[in-house]
């Protein structure tokens, strides 16, 4: 028979059993927080009509889309897509299940989604999102994105991989500045130019911002001290009062951030954790108000772990209803192969399997009643049941790193106990199956 | 602007938040069971190279294969498909990481497959597997064929949706009883119709065996009267032996299948729960030994919600090394539909969060407190944060079947307590923090 050789594709995740299992808890520690926070799970299909799928779409990411055919059904090339992100199918879901929902609507979503990028280090064409939104009917208060960073807050804390900043502003905070400045014409586009300041330097901007928009020195200077300003939050929200800038969309957004930070602080987000950083704005035009991202403060290089902020409109290229919302999104496969490359969670032996019984004898009896009893005590309880040396089977233990090892011989039968072998000690104690159940229960 | 309306596409399950809780306990159980008998998880790339995942497909499988596009990087048409089963990613993956994996493989995979079959109620085109196998290296001994129907046995008894029956065959007995009839070259065919008994009936059988395969009116009865065996477990393998049919194939099978119900028995599957069904072959030639079906006895018309079986060579088409293996799968999506459908499940009250707190003053800093408190004691808890009527916050609850509500007013805040509220009995209590926790604690 002739054979193919098997591979994965680049750009697709594919872990070994030890990584998948430290991949299930990052993901179980996200998904418990979420929970803990009242969101409502859900599951949209991977694949959605283009149509519905790229209403809002354009440009790089439209390039970026795989679409999917059936050679069966002689579908067109473009009928059916796979989603890219979770916002678009969470924007549909809304819409297309309006009446039946309850709002606010509190969602979360784990889920793959799919961009043909270029395979590179790091870049990735199928990734697990883990995103978080909250959507208002009509109107949706501010306390809400006050929420979201305290969740984020919880989440990065108990994964424990060394310290990190979540990065909070508002982008009503720039906009009314350039609008005193009267540049609102070109806002977008310096935004997004300052959303750069960190990646491409303070020069680079310089240069953009006096040969692309043509800006004055003066209001150079003035906007990258703007954007530069230092301080502690409180010092920041102060010095943003001091200016008297005298523009409402302005004063909305420093009124917007100052009672943000507050509610955070209330919501037990220490100090240490967030910084008003007025250079983020979110690239994207979706964003309306507060914007966050997060740093990991010994691995800045990674870029932010988890970004969102407050919108107007989640679906406004589908519904003419008003449906305002803030979310934020953790890049999961990203952050995971990160964590692995610089071993940002501590090896510790990961095994799903707590005990492995180890028979000895040939009658199986006692061992596959015992592995009943663990399972039904909820232990984790796996038995070795091939024929083979007494050493390859503890070495499967080791491999797996399964803490302990159940022996059951003829000895063991007789004496009406069972060897018990602690691994990583090897210790070894005869026990009986109660003292073996208080060893796990306690 | 211009609407896009918003739709799923058919064939794809999309579940509300109720639904989606269900599904998600019901996938829950499943993984833990899984995880109780030591299953490793595993999580491959949706999207594989075509060249590998269509290694050994052919036929109706390889038409409904869903090839993916990237327009941007104007990738042939079939370079790239999704897969259609957890099993071909299975074989892929032991030989692509064979060198790092330890044996006997145990892994469970539970997540989505593609299949482009024309929508149908019933039929989906994105559903969920809900996989194990366990590989062994070279070899694999008989008792891991009774550990998969036990494992089932626990899922199918906690999931609680009524009684079941785990089917149970060999498919050497029906090819030695062929081999000694003389019929060995036709007994592939044979065994294909003969699986189609139950769905057929006896008559339609008769005709094809007669037509198709040329067989006489003897050899006929016998085999239907071999296939239709009556009795008890022991009666039947007891008929079998008795039958003193010269073949060491029927031989291998009768015994293999005698020590295989001998250890479901010693793993603690009642006698009502399994049944030997010498009909059941399981279609496909890949299976070589032990076979299993599972029905609903109160839903038979479902067919077979969970089969699988043991096969000789997991992987042939990538590797010559000999990968025996044995496994089952769930067929995930298909079973949850017809589970919502015939309400097999008591529609009890599903929520994720435990406690609602509601807000009855401007000052939220209480009320985000306690929820920090009651989140830090692991209950999941959202606060109410939307302005508006009192009946309106709980009618919130309501809706979400939500359990608790905690209302904190002005006369609250001045008196140090809460006005804790069963949402079910309608009750309310005067309590203080360490009552309310101690009401979740019990």
């Amino acid at each position: 028979m002739e054979k193919i050789t098997p591979k994965t594709l680049s750009g697709f995740m594919e872990l070994l059993p030890k990584e998948q299992i430290l991949f299930n808890k990052v993901t179980e520690i996200i998904k418990s927080n979420y929970e803990k926070f009242g969101f409502l799970p859900l599951d949209t299909p991977i694949i959605e009509s283009s149509d519905v799928l790229l209403a809002k779409a354009g440009g790089d990411t439209e390039k970026q889309i795989y679409s999917v055919i059936n050679g069966d059904l002689k579908e067109e090339k473009s009928k059916l897509s796979m989603r890219f992100d979770l916002t678009v199918p969470l924007a549909k879901y809304v819409t297309l299940y309006y009446p039946q929902l309850t709002f606010p609507f509190r969602r979360y979503q784990i889920g793959k989604v799919y961009r043909g990028e270029r395979a590179q280090k790091g870049r990735f064409r199928e990734f697990y999102q883990a995103d978080i939104d909250i959507i208002g009917n009509e109107e949706l208060s501010l306390i809400n994105d006050a929420e979201i960073p305290s969740i984020i807050y919880n989440i990065f804390k108990e994964l424990a991989f060394g310290e990190f900043v979540i990065n909070i502003n508002n982008r009503k905070i720039m906009k009314g500045l350039f609008e005193s400045l009267l540049l609102q014409e070109k806002s977008a586009d310096i935004l997004r130019t300052i959303d750069k300041l960190e990646k491409i330097g303070k020069e680079k901007i310089e240069i953009i911002l006096k040969d692309d928009f043509n800006l004055s020195t003066k209001d150079i200077d003035f906007i990258l001290n703007f954007a530069n300003m230092s301080g502690t939050s409180a010092e920041k929200l102060q010095n943003l009062k001091n200016l008297n800038i005298e523009n409402e969309t302005y004063k909305t957004g420093v009124n917007e951030l100052e009672s943000v930070v507050e509610n955070m602080r209330k919501l037990g987000v220490p100090e240490k954790n967030f910084n008003i950083n007025l250079t983020i704005t979110r690239g994207l035009d979706y964003y309306t108000g507060t914007v966050y991202e997060t740093f990991l403060t010994a691995h800045k290089n990674l870029g932010s772990i988890c970004s969102g902020g407050r919108y107007d409109n989640l679906a406004d290229y589908y519904t003419n209803k008003k449906l305002p919302g803030v979310g934020i999104s953790i890049g999961l496969t990203r952050l995971f192969d990160q964590i692995l490359e610089n071993n940002l969670l501590a090896e510790e032996k990961n095994s799903i399997t707590k005990v492995l019984i180890v028979p000895m004898i040939e009658n199986y009896e006692v061992c596959l009643n015992l592995a009943s009893t663990l399972r039904k005590a909820n232990i984790n309880t796996e038995i070795y049941l091939e024929q083979t040396k007494f050493k390859n089977k503890l070495s499967y233990a080791n491999k797996l790193d399964i803490p302990y090892v159940i022996i059951v011989g003829e000895d063991e039968v007789s004496g009406g106990y069972y060897t018990f072998k602690n691994m990583q000690t090897s210790e070894q104690q005869q026990l009986t199956l109660s003292q073996i159940l208080d060893i796990f229960n306690k």
